[in-house]
């Protein structure tokens, strides 16, 4: 019997359950290269964990616990909440516990610390772990159960899915980069378009895209309801990942054969700055197409768009510049080493110059946690990756999710705006 | 008849209500240079100043309006706060309204900004209002409505106070600094030991304080219970203002013979470092009498601690090191200005590496309020300024307060240390 073809996915997939095949619909177990919580879902998966009443987790070194979202610790409840997932840490002995200070958005300081590698299978109590993608690893956002269980035995049950291919050719003109083609996908194919499918960018034009590019597009593919979005492994991707980790890299290639429910062609030069309107990522619009809208703050991170291109941009952009007076624009870099790399070059500098607001390394306003929180009736463009109803504070307020490269021109303007028209 | 003697307090005030003399005791009716307010308390102020339905306020000049304590907004009620303030500052013109990313914690900003001078009488809707007599004005913080009522006719009433003399002579040790000589003060005379009277430094020692010991010590005035706290105008004093506004600096002395009911002679030499156990100020241990206090978290920054002297000699400890890996360590600078001077010295850069939080001016953790909350049981070593039952957060948590060097000593040791120890 002659082997069948398979997706990138189904790949790393099939490696990880021990089979030579796997096809879209099956079901399989698979072993964990990562397990990952945060401060929001680690908690619950603690408690989960307890009830197995087992006195250490399946491999101290396989597990990452990353307090992210209400710290530095925002009220006595994410306190305790933090607390907890310490002492559990403590007593776990779990290597790749980060405290606040040495630490940073768990999807940007993954990646940093060689966590998340080509190859790898994780899973994330977290709905953006399908950041590392962008590394040519499987990995994909699941419960807090699943991750106590995760923990507990270092495997999780998934079912194999079908893909979508993104076929890319040329390269970005000016200004625009990964969020506007991600924002422009989500906008054609919708919230629910790739449900519970993998989104496999290809073709000649990934190698046009930067790291930091395909972090943002990998981040994303949860806002079209995706299972996972995955790069193929270059020279871009080994390079990154080059002194991050003692493990070797492996690197899978789909099949040429390989079945997609469906190929869109992308060429990068088509793509426009975009914004996603409220309340739904899907609801885009090219920035020709924006009118009049005025803000009244800007948000510049996350685990979407706090990484040193995003904060390159967006310095390119405001330097020497003023924001807008009836403006906050609130800078948050992705962990410590971004913000200490955007010290060094000068970033730091450039954003609190301007009238903005550069803080440490939390999730914070981008769901509504702390650190810039909106009132009734107000706006924000972000560079986030989520504006439902009330997702940034009051249930009346609006987010317009964009690229640091329009957030930072909305920023000088007050309004939103192209970065060509400051 | 010939004058009687007055306090320096007592002779700003004389000469802001028009009268030749005033004695302790006596009801005055001052004009305002400055009324202040935060995010906390301009809100109400706001609601009781419409109840005058004034179209203007009595000096857009005069007014400074600072959201501080809950910024970056950290809810929707935090929100809604500042945007009833920021629509307010527009609807009035209000000069000095500082907006998130162009601010700072109020009692850092004001003097930064020249809103502060010497001679100046200045009322703030914040308790730590007292901060100013560093520069030899007469400052104290009052209730919302006397910051409306003040907003609307740029006037105060107040009670004359006597006056307590502290007469400084020497200088300090090496780690010793402002705050150790006022936890000194407050231990030795009791949270109630001023009790509406003006604390009033002189003396030889005076000229071996910096401007931010003096900002320091006045600050928490208060604690002792005073209406403020108040230093001489000198060299250094005159070389602060210098630069930072167009009026001119107005000096009042103490007359020789003016009545103090208490004199304290105080050696800057004998001062150690002092540490506030739970849970009031005037609970000192000098550092020999501390003991094992293991800690969990450090905050340096506030009102009190949060200028360059304070972050210098943090740095000066924190470089090269670690901070202990059970802690967490925030550090806020007082303003954006502070922020950047801290980066150009290279200090954010020591704090980070160390594996610090380097974050945007708030008072946040100081109050309980976000950026820092502490769980049950936790423990913080902070310089701010109030040590009162769950005031950084859980009624079961304890802080201690202590100068920027022993708190970033014991950021480093895990527990309350000299910095002689690390």
């Amino acid at each position: 019997m002659s082997k069948k073809a398979m997706t990138m996915t189904q790949k790393i997939l099939a490696a990880h359950a021990g089979l030579d095949y796997v096809e879209a619909g099956q079901l399989i177990t698979g072993n964990l290269d990562l397990v990952l919580g945060n401060d929001v879902t680690t908690p619950v998966a603690v408690k989960e964990f307890r009830k197995l009443e087992l006195t250490k987790v399946f491999d101290k070194n396989k597990i990452a616990i990353v307090p992210d979202h209400f710290t530095p610790n925002k009220d006595i409840k994410s306190a305790e909440h933090c607390k907890l997932i310490r002492e559990f840490a403590r007593e776990m002995e779990i290597v790749n516990y980060f405290e606040v200070g040495q630490m940073g958005i768990e999807h940007a300081l993954i990646p940093e610390k060689g966590l998340a590698i080509p190859g790898d299978v994780i899973i994330g109590a977290d709905s953006h772990t399908c950041t590392y993608g962008a590394l040519g690893a499987f990995s994909t956002g699941v419960g807090s159960t699943d991750m106590a269980v995760g923990m507990a035995t270092g495997k999780a049950w998934f079912k194999v899915p079908e893909a979508i291919k993104f076929n890319l050719k040329g390269k970005f003109n000016k200004w625009v980069s990964g969020k506007d083609l991600i924002l422009h996908i989500i906008g054609m194919i919708g919230v629910d378009g790739a449900l519970y499918k993998s989104m496999e960018f290809t073709g000649e034009g990934v190698k046009n895209l930067s790291i930091d590019d395909r972090f943002t597009i990998a981040n994303m593919a949860i806002e079209a309801g995706a299972k996972n979005g995955i790069f193929p492994v270059d020279d871009i991707t080994l390079e990154y990942v080059k002194g991050r980790t003692q493990r070797e890299p492996k690197v899978f290639k789909a099949d040429e054969d390989a079945e997609y429910s469906k190929v869109y062609e992308i060429n990068l030069e088509d793509i426009k700055p975009t914004v996603s309107f409220p309340h739904l990522p899907d609801n885009t619009r090219t920035i020709d197409k924006v009118g009049e809208v005025k803000i009244d703050q800007v948000v510049i991170g996350s685990c979407t768009n706090g990484r040193m291109d995003d904060l390159r941009i967006a310095a390119s952009i405001l330097k020497g510049k003023k924001v807008h007076r009836d403006l906050r624009v609130i800078i948050l870099p992705g962990t410590q080493n971004i913000y200490l790399e955007a010290m060094e070059e000068g970033l730091a500098k450039i954003f609190v110059e301007a009238g903005a607001v550069f803080s440490t390394p939390t999730c914070g306003p981008c769901l509504g946690g702390h650190m810039g929180i909106l009132a009734k009736g107000e706006r924000a463009v972000s560079t986030t990756n989520r504006n439902f109803v009330g997702r940034m504070g009051h249930p009346e307020s609006e987010v317009y999710l964009a690229s640091p490269a329009v957030a930072a021109a909305s920023a000088i303007a007050g309004k939103i705006v192209s970065p060509e028209e400051v």
